[in-house]
C-alpha cells in the first residue's frame, strides 16, 4: 500500500486543504517494461491551479477523485526495464504518490553529475525553459533595453532576470518581499527592484526604475501589477504572458483597465505561450541553460517543504508569494 | 484670402461643432519650388481624434488655434516647381484649407489613369495599406483559417475582409447596420456578417459564425465587441490591433474584462501597429493592392460629403458608424 493525494473537490477561489485528500492505494506488481518508483522531489507549480478547475484551457482538467499529477523526480526501486536500473533517478509527469509502478518509456533519466537533482525541476527544467524561450523567442531582448519581470523571485522570474542581464539588458524585478528583493539585487545583480506590497504608487515607481520606458515585460502575475507596468511600455514593446497567478483564484471574471489602446499607441506586441509550444527545441534551451549554470552566470534557489503530506500546503503557498525560487516537496 | 478650419478647443468625449472654427487667412505668394493648391478631396480618419487630445501618442497633437491637418488630394493651380504643372493632382498631409501654398517636395503626384483619385485616399492609400500589412504581416492568414474583422464596413475593414478571402480564409464581418452587412455579404462575398447593434448575444453569434474558433481577429473598434470576439479565439490566434474607435471619445479610463488569461490559455498573439511602421514597404503593398483592384478581386466604396465646410460634420460622422467604406469630403 502507498499514500496517494487526490483532488477531493474543485477549489472555489483559493485552494484549501479541504480540496485534497490522502488515501491508501495498492501498488501493482511490476510488469515487463515497467519500474517501481519511490517519490523523491515533487514539483508544485502555478499552472496546476488551472487543472483543478474544469474551464477550457491548454491542458485537460484533473478529475475529482483521482490523483493530482505533476512534475516528480523519483528513484527506481525495482525495474523490469532494460533502460533503467535500481538507484537511477528519473523525472516525469507523475501522480502524487509515495510509490508507483509505471512504464519506463517516457521517463527521463537524470544525471546527478551534471547538476543537483532539484535543478531538473527548476533552472534545468520547465521553469528554466519557460524563462529561456519566453524571454529570448518572444521578447527578443536587445542590448541596452529595459526588461521588467513580475514574480521576479519565483521559479521562472529569477531565471528571466538573469538571462536578460546576460543579454546586456537593464533588469527591474517586481516581487512582494524585501528579503526576496535583496536577494535579486545582491545575489542575482538585478539593476532595480520594486516591492509591490509596500510601494504606494507602483506606476511612478516603475517609471522611476525605467527612465527610458519598459521595452520588455515578462509577466508572471497579471492584475494590477501588470496594469501599472503596461502604462510604462515603450514604442515597440514586447509583453510576454507567461503566468497570471494573481487571477488564478478569481471566482468571477476579473476586470481591469483596457489595454488595447496602449498596445495600439505603442505598436506593442503581447504574446501568450506555454512551454509545450517549444518542445521541439528543449535540448537547445537546456544546452544554453546548462552552460550558464556551469560557468556561474545563472544562479538558482529552491524552497523545499519536507514530507509527502506537505504537498497541499506547499502548493497553496504558491499563491501566498512565500517561495523564493522553485518550490518543491522533498520526500 | 481662403478658408481654413482650425481646432478651436480640444474635445471632451465626442467632438462637436464647437471644437472647430472656420476663419479666413491670407494665402502667400508662390516662391521658387512651391505650388499653389486648390483642395479637392479631404480624407477624414479616426486617428485624427487622437491628435485632437494632448495625451501621449504615436503622433503629435494638433495645436489649439491652428489648422487641422490630414490627408488631402489637391489640384495644382499655380506652380514654381519643375516637377509639378498646373492641373496635376497631388496628395499629402495638408491643412484643412480651400487653398494653400506649399513646397512641391514631399507631395505625391497622382495618376488618374491607374485609379480614380478617391482610391488614393482609400484602397490605394493609408486604409488599404493598413489592411494589407496588418492582416498579412501580423495576421499571417493561412488557407482555411477563420478571420473576424470588426468595423468591417469601414475604410480598412472592407479591404481586410477581401484580402482574407483572397488568402482562402473564412471571413466574418461585424458592423452595426443591416444595409452595410448586406453589402459585405452580397458584393464583397464575406462568408458571414453580424450586426452588433441588433444581436442579443454577441459571443454566441460569433461562436455560431466561427465553429472552429477565431484564428485571426482584425480589430478596428475595441470595447465590448472585441471582448466578445476574444472569448472565441482559437489556439495560436493572432489579434491585430488597428483601431479602437469605440474608445477614442472616452472621457475616463475604460475598463473591461481582463484578456491576458485568454491570451495565455490560447498561446495567442496581440499586436498593435500603425501604418508608418511599414513605410519602407509601401510600394510593395501598393503593387499588390493595385493588382487586385485591376483584376476585380478588390472592390471599394467611398462615402462623400460635399463642400469644405462639411469637414467637421464628416469627421464627426466617423464616430456614428454611418459611413460605408472610406469617408471623404469633396470640394
Amino acid at each position: 500500500m502507498t499514500k496517494q493525494i487526490i483532488l477531493k473537490s474543485r477549489p472555489t477561489g483559493k485552494p484549501t486543504t479541504d480540496n485534497f485528500k490522502t488515501r491508501l492505494i495498492e501498488v501493482p506488481q511490476v510488469a515487463d517494461g515497467e519500474v517501481r518508483l519511490a517519490a523523491h522531489l515533487f514539483s508544485v507549480d502555478p499552472y496546476m491551479r488551472g487543472r483543478m478547475s474544469d474551464a477550457k484551457s491548454y491542458i485537460a482538467p484533473y478529475q475529482v477523485g483521482e490523483a493530482i499529477v505533476g512534475g516528480l523526480i523519483a528513484r527506481v526501486v525495482e525495474s523490469k526495464s532494460k533502460n533503467l536500473k535500481v538507484g537511477d533517478y528519473v523525472m516525469g509527469r507523475l501522480p502524487w504518490q509515495e510509490e508507483m509502478v509505471i512504464a519506463a518509456e517516457g521517463l527521463q533519466k537524470l544525471d546527478e553529475k551534471i547538476a543537483p537533482l532539484s535543478y531538473y525541476l527548476g533552472i534545468l527544467g520547465m521553469p528554466g525553459l519557460t524563462a529561456y524561450f519566453g524571454l529570448l523567442d518572444i521578447g527578443k531582448p536587445q542590448k541596452g533595453e529595459t526588461v521588467v519581470v513580475s514574480g521576479a523571485a519565483g521559479a521562472v522570474g529569477m531565471v528571466v532576470g538573469q538571462i536578460a542581464r546576460i543579454q546586456g539588458c537593464r533588469v527591474v524585478g517586481i516581487a512582494g518581499d524585501d528579503a526576496k528583493n535583496d536577494y535579486l539585487l545582491k545575489e542575482l545583480h538585478f539593476d532595480a527592484v520594486i516591492n509591490y506590497k509596500t510601494t504606494e504608487n507602483l506606476e511612478e515607481a516603475i517609471a522611476l526604475a525605467c527612465p527610458s520606458g519598459v521595452d520588455i515585460y515578462f509577466d508572471n502575475v497579471g492584475g494590477e501589477i501588470s496594469d501599472a507596468v503596461i502604462t510604462q511600455i515603450s514604442k515597440g514593446a514586447r509583453i510576454i504572458i507567461c503566468g497570471q497567478i494573481s487571477l488564478y483564484n478569481a471566482t468571477s471574471q476579473p476586470f481591469g483597465p483596457r489595454i488595447q489602446p496602449t498596445i495600439l499607441k505603442r505598436s506593442a506586441l503581447m504574446q501568450g505561450f506555454i512551454i509545450g509550444d517549444y518542445s521541439a527545441r528543449f535540448s537547445q534551451g537546456l544546452r544554453a541553460l546548462t552552460g550558464w549554470v556551469n560557468n556561474g552566470l545563472l544562479k538558482y534557489k529552491t524552497t523545499s517543504y519536507k514530507g509527502f503530506e506537505s504537498l497541499p500546503e506547499a502548493f497553496m503557498a504558491l499563491f501566498e508569494g512565500k517561495n523564493l525560487g522553485k518550490l518543491i516537496v522533498e520526500v
